[in-house]
């Protein structure tokens, strides 16, 4: 067998109606949406189409949504402006949050005068919800940002405590949902969180694209200045074919949520008990194993194999046609421990490997199959 | 006739072979280039290939091409960083730049303890170079930051003259080239300007993606934090489909570049020598009617209407399917004087409508004869 394609939660591929559909725009609809004749207009108006759909599946409104150029454009947007311009002093945080929160927060605490907390993160990968109703008490305007689902174990986080900690405290909430959209329906009327981004390459839709949710009136100010699109608050000609692909996309992945769902979900299922069985030792790094405490749509596992062979593993897999991940891809090529798992592991587990297998619609049992055969040659 | 494009200063038609290549790339490299196994190591490959075919056409090495979502993002990224990580205090400009120079200058006067100075512009358009070597008379770290082509009169920079400035007096160098790169070839060895932006849809490639060229060493730090793709210059996964569809069309561009330059230098000389015929009080803006002063591709027309009718003038032309722009789309909805025009006309031709149409290789002589009827019927 080859090209397994275990590895969605790095991109996914992408759904043949968003490919056909941004194919017809871009043939089609190529004026810009900034300018004021026909062929502007019907750019404007396919992507405000594009912000209202997206918009009534948030059940919010479409001037919320703001289209950036992905979800690390849009964590950093928020993230940057809440300091910036919001007055925030005090940020709330996890170590095991995606880089493009960590980093971003390093900066402007070197840049700013504010001050970071991390909230504590248990054995499980869970934070600590106690540590963060104490972190919250204080007289500093404070924003936490914490992630919908981790990118790495899959772990998802007790949003509505969270919303009702920030709220009663005082603090913005910023998540950052990228695994959790397309993926997991979301009331953002019913969820009083205050900022939210998302990725289109993370549900089937293309890379380069995404949005920030920024609940109405919150003062943020652009990230990228210019010209007036998004309402003043991102700059730079639209990508008309990138905002059609990923909304439809995002109708797909409503239409087929149900089924799609618990497709995946089985596809874990199956994975996880094949692998038990197969190859005993193995344990399930954060709550991955769990699958009412992560997301359907990855595992993380951790091998008992000795770190001299170890360091063979990934490159054997890939040898064999398999794509899986190390962590999130950003990190994927260095050979550092994962940030993630550095928190939550001890030393002897973190000396073996961890293998995040992450699914689609796209998968088969038989290539659960044929990975977890690979797996048990590997460690005879 | 219907639908005469006559804006493609604004947004340019997609290249068939543009969107061919694009379309191919989603439906096989769905990789996300920062991953180490084959799916992602295909789409680094891709990346890598277009990086290195830009970084020739430019003469320079590829590592000095980062690419962004596009022309306003890599200026951010440029003015951003040279004050905030270069150590820039003063930079100089003119009140005729882009829109995405000039408000993100704003920002960084407001947030910064810098020095903006802007140097006078002439009549023509062009700026005032004697000006210019006295305001770089200065202790302060300068950068300079002035746009190639003008976007709407077309005025061309002696860009040469600019570099040598800039080098006699230590003062870094960034100019907006959006309207320049794939339609002027450039040798930036030879120019030893610092800091370029660039933007696919101008020159007939996709929306959403562009570069900056950032000279080896600079020390320029990210806009937008998270992953260490672009070398740690600029976060977020690749939209590797956007980089390839930019790469086919600069290749393109270059192939054709001779040819096409000729024919649409053709266009826009058949162009103004009719409207000057057909309406003989007609004046061209800036340079935009000086063939060997501007760029070939736009012309900026002033016309004897009184103020009452002109109101109805960009409507009417709309009506009859033709489309053009008072400016920059980015303020074509506004009912604003365009800022460039502000500073160049006198207060009578302020009174009078301005129009720029703009022009490619996917037009005619005909759609020529078509608007300047239109235009001739209007007027009477």
């Amino acid at each position: 067998m080859n090209n397994v394609y275990f590895d969605n939660a790095a991109t996914t591929p992408m759904r043949d109606e968003v490919i056909a559909s941004m194919t017809e725009v871009m043939r089609k609809n190529y004026g810009n949406a900034s300018s004021s004749h026909s062929f502007g207009r019907s750019s404007k108006s396919l992507i405000e189409q594009s912000r209202k759909t997206i918009a009534q599946y948030l059940n919010v409104s479409a001037g919320e949504i703001v289209f950036t150029s992905g979800g690390t454009e849009a964590d950093n947007f928020v993230l940057q402006s809440a300091v910036k311009d919001l007055g925030v002093k005090h940020i709330v945080t996890s170590k095991i949050e995606h880089h493009a929160v960590l980093h971003t927060i390093d900066q402007i605490e070197k840049e700013y005068n504010i001050t970071v907390s991390y909230v504590d993160v248990e054995a499980n990968g869970d934070i600590d919800y106690k540590h963060l109703e104490t972190l919250l008490q204080t007289e500093k305007k404070t924003l936490v940002s914490l992630m919908l689902i981790n990118n790495e174990i899959g772990n998802i986080l007790d949003i509505e405590h969270v919303t009702n900690l920030c709220k009663a405290n005082n603090a913005l909430f910023h998540s950052d949902a990228v695994q959790s959209i397309g993926h997991y329906e979301m009331d953002l009327q019913a969820l009083q969180i205050d900022f939210l981004a998302a990725s289109a390459h993370k549900f089937h839709g293309p890379k380069g694209v995404g949005f920030a949710f920024v609940r109405k009136n919150s003062g943020l100010q652009p990230l990228i200045l210019g010209g007036e699109q998004e309402r003043g608050l991102r700059a730079g000609t639209e990508s008309v074919h990138n905002i059609i692909g990923m909304e439809v996309a995002l109708k797909s992945a409503y239409a087929n949520m149900n089924k799609e769902t618990d497709f995946i979900k089985k596809l874990k299922d199956y994975f996880i008990d094949k692998i038990v069985k197969e190859i005993p030792e193995v344990t399930c790094n954060g709550e991955s194993g769990n699958l009412d405490k992560s997301t359907y749509t990855l595992v993380n596992i951790c091998l008992p194999i000795p770190p001299k062979k170890a360091a063979m593993l990934l490159f054997q897999l890939d040898l064999k046609g398999i794509a899986c991940s190390k962590g999130s891809a950003c990190q994927s090529g260095s050979s550092q421990n994962s940030h993630v798992l550095t928190e939550i592991l001890n030393d002897t587990d973190l000396q073996k490997p961890s293998i995040r297998f992450s699914f689609s619609i796209y998968n088969t049992k038989e290539e659960v199959d044929y990975v977890i055969d690979v797996l048990k040659a590997f460690m005879e």
